[in-house]
C-alpha cells in the first residue's frame, strides 16, 4: 500500500544528499544559508505531487527526483525573498535567512537558488528539458506577479473575492499544478494528461487557501497550530473578508462591516466580525466553495487514463485532507 | 562592411519591441521599472558578441535575438539586484530602481526579469534550447558566486591578484564568453568552436576589467569619462593593488603601501600611489597583462572556422578596441 511517507522518505533522501553536496560549493556565504534553510522542517507537498504526478504513469520515480528537488528550491528561493519583502522574522519556528545573516545574503542566496532550480532541469533528456522548461518559466513568471498583487492589494481597498483567487492562484495554486504536471512530463505522459493534472494541482491550492482562510476564523486554535483570529485583527484580505465586502453590499450591511473593520484589534472585533460572517452565511460559503474545488478534482482525477491506481488514490487522499483538514 | 551599428540596430529594434509588449503586461508596478531599466543608454555588448557568435557561422542571425535579448535581461536583472546590494542611488545617468521605487518592488522585478531571460529561451528547438539553457544556467550560477566573493573581498585584506581575476572572471567576464558561445549554440556551430568563443569573450572580459582598473588610476579624465584615481583613495581591490601588494613584499615596499593605504582620502594619496604603483612597475604590468589576453584571443579568434570572414573581422576589432580603449 502506498502511503505519503513513502514519497516523503524517497525525497528526503535525495534532497539530503543535494544539501551534504552543498558543502563543497563556495563561496560558503552564498551556499551555507541555502542549506539552513532547506534544513528546516517541511511538509514537502510540492515534491510529493511532483513524484506522484509520474507514478500515475510509470513504476520508476527515480528520475523524477530532479524535478521535485527542482520545484522545492524554486519554492524555497520565493520563501527567501517573500521574508524580505514581508519583513519576516521567523519561518518554520528558525530565523528567517535575511534576519540570521543580512539582507545581502537574502536576496543573493535566494538569486542562485533560483539558478540552482533551472540547472537541475538540464538533467533531463532535451525534449523532457525544453518541455519542464515551458511550464516552469511560465509558472515562475505568474508567481512573481502574483507576489506582486499580493503586495498591491494590502494598499488597494477594492479588492473582489474573484481578484483575491487570482491572485492565490497565481502566487501559490499554480505551483502545485506545475509540480504535478512536471511530474507527467518526467514520466512522458500526454499533454491531455498533463492539462488536467496541472488543473487538480491548481484546485488543490485554491482549496487549501479558502480553508486557511477559513480556519483562520473558524477554526480550532489546538488542530489549527496558529492563533485564531489574526485575519480579523488586522484587516487581512481573505477569501471571508473579500466575500463578505460583495454581498454585506448586496444585504446592505456594509456600514456594519465597514465599522468592524475601523476597530482596533481586540477580541470584541474577532467575536463581532465572525457574528457578522455567520449572518452573512460566509463561512458556510467559503466550505461551500473549498468543497466544489474539490468535487472538481474527484471528477479530474477519476478520469486520469493511469497506469498506477494506488497513486491515483494517493492523490485522491491528498486532495481529500487539504480540504477536510481541522474544521 | 559591418560595423558595430549594424548588430546595435539589429538589436534596438528587438529590444524596442520587448520592451513595448511589457505595456500589456500586468501588473505594472512590476513591469514599469523593467521597462525604465532597459530604456535606459548602454552599449548592448553582451548581445552585440551574442549576434557576431551565431553571425561567424550563418548569415541569418535574426533567431538568435532572442538568445541576445535573454542574455541582455539576465545582465539587467544582475545589475538591479547588485545596485541593492552595493547600495547604489544612480545607474546609467538615472536613478536605480531601489532608489526610484523601492527595495521590495527591486528585489521582485528583478527576480522576474531573471525569469523572463530563462523563459525566453524555450523559443528555440528542443535540442538548442536544452543546450542554450546547460551554458546560461551555469553561467548565472557562477556569476552569482562571483558576486559574493566580491563582497566578501571587501571585508578581507589578504586578496591575491589571482583570487582578484578569479571573482572577476566569474563575475563579469564569464557572460561575455556565454554570450558568444550562445550565439554560437544557436546556429549550430560545433562544440569545439564553442568553446573557444567562450575563452575569447571570457578574455575580452579580463582584458576590459584589467584595462579599466588600469584607467581608473592612469587614465585621462577626459577620455575615460570617470573622475581617475578613485579606487586608490577607497582603497578598492583592483588588479593595480592586488599586484602591488604582492610585488612590494618581494621588493621590501610593503611598508610604504601599508602606509599610503592607512592614508584618508586625499590628492596626495592618489599621488603617492601612483608613484608606487610607477616605482613597482604595476603600470606596465597591467599593460602587459591585458594585451596578453589580447594575444591569447588574436590566436583563438584566427583559428576559428568560420564561414562569414566580416563577423571574423568584427570580432577582432571589438578585442583590440577594449584594449586599446583610451589610454
Amino acid at each position: 500500500m502506498l502511503t505519503l511517507e513513502f514519497y516523503q522518505k524517497k525525497f528526503h533522501t535525495y534532497l539530503y544528499q543535494y544539501i551534504q553536496s552543498l558543502h563543497h560549493q563556495s563561496p560558503a556565504e552564498l551556499y551555507q544559508p541555502i542549506q539552513y534553510i532547506l534544513n528546516t522542517e517541511a511538509k514537502h507537498i510540492r515534491p510529493i505531487l511532483c513524484l506522484i504526478g509520474a507514478h500515475l504513469y510509470q513504476n520508476n520515480i527515480h528520475k523524477t527526483l530532479h524535478a521535485a528537488l527542482a520545484i522545492e528550491l524554486f519554492h524555497t528561493f520565493s520563501l527567501i525573498h517573500d521574508d524580505i519583502l514581508d519583513n519576516s522574522t521567523i519561518r518554520r519556528g528558525k530565523k528567517t535567512i535575511h534576519n540570521k545573516w543580512n539582507t545581502n545574503i537574502a536576496i543573493l542566496s535566494g538569486d542562485v537558488l533560483l539558478v540552482e532550480a533551472y540547472k537541475i532541469l538540464t538533467k533531463y533528456t532535451d525534449k523532457q528539458s525544453y518541455h519542464l522548461y515551458k511550464v516552469f518559466t511560465q509558472t515562475s513568471k505568474e508567481i512573481c506577479e502574483g507576489q506582486q498583487e499580493d503586495m498591491n492589494f494590502e494598499h488597494l481597498n477594492k479588492i473582489s473575492s474573484q481578484q483575491y483567487l487570482e491572485m492565490i492562484r497565481k502566487k501559490t495554486a499554480i505551483l502545485l499544478g506545475a509540480a504535478l504536471q512536471m511530474g507527467a512530463i518526467t514520466a512522458n505522459a500526454p499533454v491531455s494528461e498533463q492539462k488536467k493534472l496541472f488543473q487538480i494541482g491548481q484546485n488543490i491550492g485554491l482549496a487549501f487557501q479558502i480553508m486557511d482562510d477559513y480556519l483562520d476564523t473558524f477554526g480550532n486554535t489546538k488542530t489549527f497550530g496558529k492563533k485564531v483570529g489574526n485575519d480579523i485583527l488586522y484587516n487581512k484580505k481573505t477569501f471571508l473578508l473579500t466575500k463578505a465586502i460583495e454581498i454585506s453590499k448586496q444585504k446592505n450591511k456594509y456600514k456594519e462591516l465597514h465599522c468592524i473593520l475601523n476597530m482596533p484589534p481586540s477580541v470584541k472585533k474577532i467575536k463581532d466580525m465572525k457574528s457578522l460572517y455567520i449572518e452573512l452565511n460566509i463561512d458556510k460559503l467559503a466550505l461551500s466553495s473549498a468543497e466544489q474545488y474539490h468535487q472538481k478534482n474527484y471528477q479530474l482525477i477519476t478520469s486520469l487514463k493511469v497506469k498506477n491506481t494506488q497513486a491515483k488514490e494517493m492523490l485522491i487522499k491528498i486532495s481529500d485532507n487539504l480540504i477536510k483538514r481541522q474544521k
